[in-house]
């Protein structure tokens, strides 16, 4: 086991993996634009018409459920599906898990119908998810008791995931190991979609690195440190949100391990 | 009767309320950072199937008819009933009323079957829903003849709404008291989606202050003031942009009513 | 034959045309915000209620297939066979066409049911449409064989349109007059949908020239500019895709010409 964030962008840039996504209206331009930023190939596609056949030619599936309708659910199943027949990595992305059954459901069943490879959310949804007490707030997560990393490594166990638990500090769990990402700033919070482009990110590095576990520690590290970046000179969630990109771009694969506040947990359950 | 956004931005900072928003494709990620750089939450949910619980967590209801389709009206008229059972104030944005048949009638039914508290639109689509004539380029108001002030008035008393008539000056009107809003700038004619922030910003004060009038009169200050301060050191429409969401998050509470420009107008009518 | 891009852009902001774009998800806040900066009036407006009677107000029609699904499909050909009607100007965007059966066909049907006026898209996506071998990755060309000049002028003959197709340098035919625009900046390939906005601003040109070789060369040239004017400055992506809109707002008609690195191809086939 290895985390390596330098190592694996390094890899990505050279690859350019496509990445297929089917997110929601209020982030898709700018997961379109973090993927591209970071050095991978993004694709929106969610008609039930085409689903199967992009997933195909994707190093990733990434799935976030932030502006649901029917149709959306259905492509949604369909392409984990045909992602898992041909065993390309699948995130999700519970947004609002907990604020609304359409929403808890629709997680719920995208857990049970598809192999899940990384859950990635915020606290209140994956508690959500694991049947634990959570406040979600429209898509924010208002808290939930108990320790996050005990959370992460819950919800990987119950759940069969990889937990990507982002928070002030992010727990990464496969159930057995879990990493503690101490990297990003409070900027992020004051720009919507940002849980969203992490989301996008760890799509982008699960395209490569085999290691699920490895993989989504290092893309919450490697946007944590494109957050911290962003963060200087920003004045506020404007000009915070344009430097994010730059900052993406800029990733400096050779410098990227140092700067990676990774830690591993001992066995928290 | 006071209109003093700086007091109400103050206790929206404090209280954070989430603000449902079902609105337009083009704007979705826009009004959300407007959202949440002023203070407030952004939820976007849309499905008919969510929309009656997504909009009972909420301090305020948008609609915002920009990008429409059926399935989204019947969420509108689903969410807007469900917002008026609860006595969550709604604001509706009737987008390009008066530029084709569709636009005009689904505005028209929102006024006819929901309680709507503000209709925050501008001159020529307000005109339109008042029955007087105007003319809509797409979504563009290309004037109408007559006094603006006189247009909010008539707007409110017609149509039994607090009527927030944007342009170069600002019009809220109750039907007994019209306030001119006279804070903003020009720049923000060149951005896209500008007008849909501002009903945005009129959902986030309704939620902070129970009085319509005043809220809707000091969303617009507000939101003028930060246009204001964008302005300065933009280069065009695109940083002038960035900068409008750093203002928004860094407008100062204590110097913003002495900043707003809003006079009230001898009744009109 | 007399391609101006700065008669014809000065032309557009004095009549600022209305211009309706039925596109995708990911850019519509960024090509409606393009064709603001530029000077022209972007409306979107997707539902098949009310397409026939927007495309009526328009200057030009812009078709992009970047999220399709078939509600959307069904408004585009109606769109398309209204501004037909009209002698309304059409540019189709095929955005990846080549890597799904889907957005081949879809791009075929509007092809063979509306009277395309420019078909704008990359060297991938158009040498697809022309029945050649393509590699297209979701939306990126990953090359074709051949020679770029000679693609536009066999595309422009067999399909019957002004074929615009982009890369680093982009090639504009009639089937007869062939130019290359030489102008851009290779940050333009790190932004999402500046594809898709040079489509848009293909539109806005249409709008304002009836020539429609000259106005999809123009178009090509004034944009590429833009991006050069952008890319001066700019730290990566983001800040480049800010200052693009700033560049388009700003760019100058009295020096466009001079500027424009247009020539014109002797007749390849």
């Amino acid at each position: 086991m290895s985390v390596s964030p330098g190592t694996t962008l390094a890899r990505l840039r050279e690859q350019k993996p496509l990445v297929h996504q089917i997110t929601n209206y209020v982030v898709m331009n700018e997961t379109a634009n973090a993927t591209l930023a970071l050095g991978a190939l993004p694709v929106m596609a969610h008609a039930r018409e085409e689903v199967e056949e992009m997933v195909g030619l994707a190093g990733a599936l990434v799935i976030n459920i932030g502006t649901l309708s029917p149709h959306w659910v259905d492509a949604m199943l369909a392409a984990g599906r045909a992602a898992n027949a041909e065993s390309i990595p699948v995130v999700v992305d519970p947004v609002g898990a907990g604020a609304t059954r359409y929403r808890t459901e629709t997680a719920k069943r995208l857990l049970d119908e598809v192999d899940v490879t990384v859950l990635r959310g915020n606290a209140g949804e994956v508690a959500t998810l694991v049947g634990l007490e959570a406040e979600v707030r429209g898509v924010e997560s208002m808290g939930v008791g108990g320790d996050p990393a005990e959370l992460a490594q819950a919800a990987a166990r119950t759940l069969g995931v990889v937990a990507s638990v982002t928070g002030p500090v992010d727990h990464v769990s496969d159930g057995e190991t879990t990493f503690g990402v101490a990297n990003g700033h409070e900027l992020l919070g004051t720009v919507s979609g940002t849980g969203c482009m992490s989301t996008a990110i760890t799509g982008c590095f699960l395209a490569a690195n085999e290691n699920a576990l490895e993989a989504a520690a290092e893309a919450l590290a490697a946007f944590g440190v494109a957050g911290e970046d962003a963060a200087e000179g920003a004045h506020g969630p404007g000009s915070f949100h344009v430097a994010l990109y730059d900052a993406l771009y800029n990733l400096d694969p050779s410098s990227l391990d140092r700067r990676a506040q990774v830690a591993q947990s001992d066995n928290v359950g």
